[in-house]
């Protein structure tokens, strides 16, 4: 059986160390030593600052939204190809998502037809399948309107843009440490702040509004990444090399072996390729129905994601014109991707799935 | 040193077996076989249906009142006396906290002097300490307003009240599995619906709204518990008799030894003790302080728990009368409890207390 993805465990003898040593300093969560060492090494690795790591990707954009002033009913401008997190943390907030049309090519936000009219509070964009948006165009647009600008990252851990980690951009982005991610902690994330400022409100947040005396100063929560997923992130951290490696070289073999008989995600210029996704178009939604058929015949299991498009989904449902997401949406299918995928393995994927196209 | 709790750490070999077998089968997070096993032996152990566990007790409490429809800017009557994360969870997601005062014995929600006038969403109720609050008479005052009742039963595991859960009164109630809670998973925790329908809801909403086919029908985050933390608490609960037995025995030689010379929690009627907490009241905040400093200089830490009321604290200021309140955060001390604190430490840290006292 392939799935179309597969958590990555680091050795065991080294996730048990780990254990161990909790064990002997009685640390189990908050903030404790792990927590400190994963923010760093994170930092250094990923080349920012203001990084808070928090339990799950999807409380990452929750506290970010309050951590930068988001007020409830404010409305913020998002993407309808995402997965349900962006727009679900939003809506649960109290804020209105309102969907703006892709660009059928970086399956994007469109930062060149962004609506003209409209109070948005902020733009809320997603780097989809690790793909950066057009960063600058996006801040410009915001800028004139007073927004701020967050980013959905939870594709993009270690993509930069000239050289530059794309977490830079934005007022916050997100990133998400869920077992299935290319990075993981078990369930995790991690918010990137701008400002010094707005990452020390959030780190008070998260930690249910209480000072160093333990009084509440704020409106607060608990979104504290507990010392055994930390564990398990750093223990992930030393092998993230290969990890990238072996997944940027099974893309190759996907793109070599498919070139010319499905459409393929155009890459932002200057940008890194993480290798988190293996996102194919086809022409039709009957060649997706067809391939996804045959190659379940053969045990193996591929995603149609995203679909459908958000603004169709019964949760976020909106009259908005996105058809380039729509017609995206039901032609798109993410290709199993995880380490040990073998090359044997992906070619047979690639022979099922060209036997299935129409033309 | 003596901190006022620890963690509770299961055989190192146990836990570790546990990891062995989530390698083996390569299932990390989202409803995995040992979140499964401890949804039903937390459900038999307690006696309770329609248990969902959650990744910490504060997002339990947040996904109660989402699954129960409270709508934003409802006002919801609740307790002074408590940990933030009450009234805290109330705040986040749009809700009004308005204080009520206390009952000076039991420390919860004076049942018989609930306000007569205001309109109230829900009654947030508080088992502090574990000690049940009287949900009879809550539950009467909620109805003749058509207002829901749910209980942060953060404290509360395993408590009964006439020989039944006190988990079973009100639509809702909530349980915190942090670290240093008397069951714990390292981070977690669990809500305990009473209608089958508000547990659907919530198990949706906790995995982003989505429908078996993964299709967003309705508003959802992520607040799962991840295996790793599930097997945490298998392990613990293997052991539970054991914990509450000698907490509870810890519990008992401290009221030996204190008896006359400080006050105790008044415990209701025909609930059952679980030994979550010890607090003791003194005479005034001068006492509390040189009691302090005297443990302290002992290497004692004992904890103003709670401290100070909250209707008094910056994040959830109101001037409402909570006298009672007030004054018992300024009195109230919670002396270490924890498994392997030895009878002469109690011994101790009683003796250094009663020397501290004025009278």
């Amino acid at each position: 059986m392939i799935p179309v993805t597969k958590p990555y465990f680091p050795p065991i003898e080294k996730y048990q160390k780990y254990l161990s040593d909790i064990y002997q300093r009685q640390w189990l969560t908050n903030s404790g030593p792990l927590h400190q060492e994963l923010t760093q090494r994170l930092e250094d690795y990923l080349g920012v600052q203001n990084l808070l790591l928090v339990s799950n990707g999807t409380l990452a954009l929750q506290v970010a939204f309050k951590a930068l002033g988001l007020q409830a009913d404010g409305k913020v401008l998002t993407t309808p190809f995402t997965f349900a997190a962006t727009p679900g943390a939003l809506a649960w907030e109290g804020l209105k998502p309102v969907f703006s049309d892709i660009c059928p090519k970086s399956f994007n936000l469109a930062a060149g037809t962004l609506p003209e009219n409209g109070n948005f509070s902020a733009i809320l964009g997603v780097h989809v399948f690790g793909n950066p948006c057009e960063t600058q165009a996006i801040q410009a647009y915001a800028d004139a309107r007073q927004a701020k600008v967050i980013y959905d990252a939870a594709h993009a851990f270690g993509v930069t843009q000239k050289g530059k980690s794309v977490l830079c951009a934005g007022d916050a982005s997100t990133l998400s440490f869920h077992a299935t991610k290319l990075f993981h902690t078990v369930e995790g994330g991690a918010i990137v702040f701008r400002q010094r400022e707005d990452f020390e409100r959030a780190k008070q947040m998260i930690n249910f509004g209480l000072d160093s005396h333990g009084i509440p100063q704020t409106i607060g929560i608990n979104a504290k990444l507990s010392e055994v997923h930390a564990a398990m992130g750093l223990a992930v951290l030393d092998d993230i090399q290969r990890i990238t490696e072996r997944r940027l070289a099974i893309v190759n073999q996907y793109k070599l072996n498919l070139q010319g008989c499905v459409g393929f995600q155009h890459w932002q210029e200057g940008a890194s390729i993480n290798g988190a996704y293996m996102p194919v178009v086809l022409e039709s939604e009957a060649d997706i129905n067809r391939c996804v058929k045959n190659l379940q015949e053969e045990q193996v299991y591929p995603r149609r994601y995203f679909y459908p498009s958000l603004n169709k989904a019964p949760a976020f449902y909106q009259q908005s014109d996105c058809s380039n997401s729509e017609s995206l949406a039901n032609r798109i299918l993410c290709l199993p991707l995880y380490t040990d995928l073998s090359t044997q393995e992906v070619d047979r994927i690639c022979h099922i799935l060209k036997s299935g196209l129409s033309s």
